[in-house]
């Protein structure tokens, strides 16, 4: 397999070498793209943990990681080999200044190895708190200092309100220049939310239609069916505003609403996000309880197993005020957009595991079917993300027979079927940061816009003033307030199925 | 099963009632609408010929013809007794008074069995040259004088140039009011044409998009694979031109073209359609050659087997200059059309049966995948009518992958799978004329219009001085010179299906 690039020579260096996110997705990711021949030629894995490992018990223990978590299992032993070779462990204690120098040497080593200095890529996969000391140690030791070859990844969250992200983008930017700084947003690298660009883009016939001129509304909902499981303890000082709209939920609405970008280059892209989330209107206090719906989840069941209310998880404050579901409505206040709702909605405990976006268009315009006007639906384009992965457009057709009715059709592209095998997202991030290539990571414009966005509501849902919180039954769709929210402008949630569609309508004849 | 609309109690009368259509079509369509319910609850059909049938002799020829040409041959011995007991076979000279002395103490007789003056529908099976003594006997007799309640079908060939047309319609409106005439083009009839309108007008998606400002071209094709097969003698007098562009493909390009009717009512859409026709640009004796090509077919291989060539075809002139294939382009001048070819081609023993509107739109106008403009392929939305029954839309997506490559995919809906047992063409247009819709049939103007159209082609093709024929082997697409009439403006004949679109198309990284 060639592939069209070609990374150079790197020391990757994983910070939480032996955490969930290493063993989940990091070194599976890195397996793929080794076998999938990705990876750069030479190349080698520091995993850094303050556990303790002999060189053999964590490879073992790597691989049996890799049997459990791999999209792609079935590899020889001789892959296996040839990439356990790569992986160091390195006993590791992130305050000790030792460490540092022991990383250090590791890495001029590889550098001797390969008669060069090599890149560097640096996966701070690290409590936020942690941050601070990392990246000031490795710029104190001068071990990231080439910005053209050393590259740090840093995970979400980017501070938990706008001031502390400043101040997170500060200590940053006193380490490392902005261009090294790849923050990572797993929904950005899912193969049908990269999608969205080269839909829109690389089409001519979407992007005509694609304004307030004929789209009534759009619809982001990322619905998890999980609680919060083991991460009480974390979520409760998190919630669903801060753990999803910041970060998915707002960087999806960048791809759906954002300008075409002149070219395909990473500053540029960016740069028409940014704008986007400039341009999103900022709620007044006093207007949060028009815009936005808050709830918990008490005691319900989902796929026909009870489940506990939110109050009664491990780890979550009996008195907590938490939301756990989120629903909102964003305006975008630019001349594409203006008057066109973005509504949106995250949940845990729903449902259904459901992300997709749905563009609902306006009302057919005449009275062509003069007596259908009641029965025409608007046009529906929904891009499932996940689990379904398809693009769908609803229109309506004559009824095969003797009288002129409508009924409503869709027409439907499987992105699944094409590709049941396709990469994960942290595989296509992670190739991205090898290759210096930062369109899917976040800037920290960007970053700070989207907190700047959610600010009022932060500190409008502290107070309480004007927000009462909700509660939902754990498996439905959330609180009745989240239908007002929209049914108070003539609009509500759509399905994302036509099996649903149909049951909805019913058609009558022209 | 009951319908929005019931039809009032009907004589209907088949003249030609022993021909090659009653047999095929027009009973196999009464009998379907009879076994659906959607037949007046009183009626009798009345079939004249020259032939002689007793009573049973002829209702066991239907009987026969509806097990071999019916969709719906599940039929019981009940429905079939009840409706053949409808049936009356009545011999019948055309040029004979007494005939039509009988024919009218018939529908007299029904009259007084229904106690009221019931309507009566004329279908004109018959030759040309027939239609004049038959309409004016109709006339004399008084048979068909209430303007409400009597209906004449006519088929084509309405004329066989413009001033026959005139002429023709001159005699019918001598004879009946315009209302009174409905002028049957069974491509108009089929569930894939008629849902054209709906396509278009029922939603807010298409038309937007249905203009020169999206679309590069249009592309229309009705081939054939069948030669001329016994029809040799009429179609050597007739040709493509006559045959098919000048009905088929011209009332296919005026739904595609047509503006929106205020209001789905049979003038308003009948006016849009006479619109098109008077806005397509009449071609110049000397512009022939650029916008016409005209060909014939020659020894070639049809699904394996050897085809003869159209000259040795039974009951065609050796030397024989008739057309069995057209291409060529139209201009639409008009606001919403001005620049826009619309190529159209036709033609009989082709590579295959297929009839379907391609719709071309732009290429992609931004550089946004900057090394991509090439790899790009500009949306198709295909309309395939028959044999396949389907809309589909090509799209570019990001190709499931670590790169950003882009391929062509299509959603679809196909409308066979939802209607396999869908209406014949005939049926449709029977329960229209029953109904007095007039919607799916051509006016005297349209028809007019169309002749207008072709009327200098059919003149310079008489003469020959531009105009080679050309040839082509049967079970081919045509005569190159087809290809050449699009590739001189960078345009080629496209596929409707993705198959082919894939073969064609190999993506690249961007």
């Amino acid at each position: 397999m060639t592939h069209d690039r070609t990374t150079a020579p790197t020391s990757i260096v994983v910070f939480g070498g032996t955490g969930d996110l290493a063993k989940r997705k990091l070194f599976p990711a890195f397996f793929n793209l080794f076998i999938d021949e990705w990876m750069p030629v030479r190349f080698q894995i520091i995993a850094l943990g303050r556990k303790q490992y002999s060189q053999e018990g964590f490879r073992a223990y790597v691989l049996e990681n890799l049997k459990e978590f791999s999209r792609n299992n079935k590899f020889t032993e001789e892959q296996w080999l040839s990439f356990s070779e790569k992986i160091t462990f390195l006993n590791f204690d992130i305050t000790g200044e030792n460490s540092f120098q022991n990383l250090n040497d590791k890495l001029t080593a590889f550098d001797v190895e390969c008669n060069s200095r090599v890149n560097r890529l640096f996966y701070l996969s690290v409590a936020p708190n942690f941050i601070d000391s990392v990246s000031t140690s490795l710029k104190k030791a001068g071990m990231a200092d080439e910005v053209e070859k050393d590259r740090i990844i840093i995970e979400k969250p980017f501070g938990y309100d706008k001031a502390s992200a400043v101040a997170l983008n500060e200590l940053l930017n006193q380490n490392f220049k902005e261009e090294q700084i790849y923050r990572i947003d797993h929904y950005l690298g899912k193969e049908t939310v990269q999608n969205i660009l080269a839909f829109r883009f690389a089409n001519t016939v979407f992007e005509p239609l694609w304004s307030n001129r004929h789209i009534e509304s759009v619809q982001i909902t990322v619905a998890e069916q999980v609680g919060v499981e083991d991460r009480g303890g974390y979520y409760d000082h998190s919630g669903a505003l801060r753990d999803m709209i910041q970060n998915h939920l707002l960087q999806i609405l960048c791809m759906v609403a954002m300008d075409a970008p002149v070219e395909f280059e990473s500053s540029l892209i960016r740069d028409k996000k940014a704008e986007i989330l400039k341009a999103v209107r900022r709620i007044k206090p006093e207007d949060i309880n028009h815009y936005t719906v808050r709830a918990q989840y008490t005691d319900g069941e989902i796929k026909g197993n009870p489940k506990q209310g939110y109050k009664q998880e491990p780890g979550v404050d009996p008195n907590s005020s938490t939301e756990t579901f989120v629903a909102m409505k964003f305006y975008i206040d630019n001349p594409r957009w203006q008057g066109v709702p973005f509504y949106m909605r995250t949940g845990k405990s729903m449902a259904q595991k459901k992300s997709c976006v749905i563009v609902n268009f306006k009302e057919v315009p005449n009275k062509t079917f003069a007596n259908g006007t009641d029965s025409l639906r608007p046009n529906q384009l929904t891009i499932n993300i996940q689990p379904e992965m398809d693009i769908r457009l609803s229109f309506m057709t004559k009824k095969p027979g003797l009288d002129m009715t409508l009924n409503p059709v869709e027409m439907v592209f499987d992105y699944f079927e094409c590709a049941p095998d396709s990469p994960e997202a942290y595989e296509t991030l992670l190739i991205d940061a090898l290759d210096g290539d930062s369109t899917l990571f976040m800037r920290s414009d960007q970053v700070e816009e989207a907190w700047d966005i959610i600010a009022t509501i932060q500190e409008e849902w502290k107070n309480g003033t004007y927000s009462p919180i909700y509660t939902y039954a754990a498996g439905s769709w959330g609180p009745e307030a989240a239908n007002e929210l929209l049914s108070r402008q003539g609009h509500r949630w759509l399905s994302a199925t036509m099996e649903d569609l149909k049951e909805e309508y019913d058609g009558k004849t022209v």
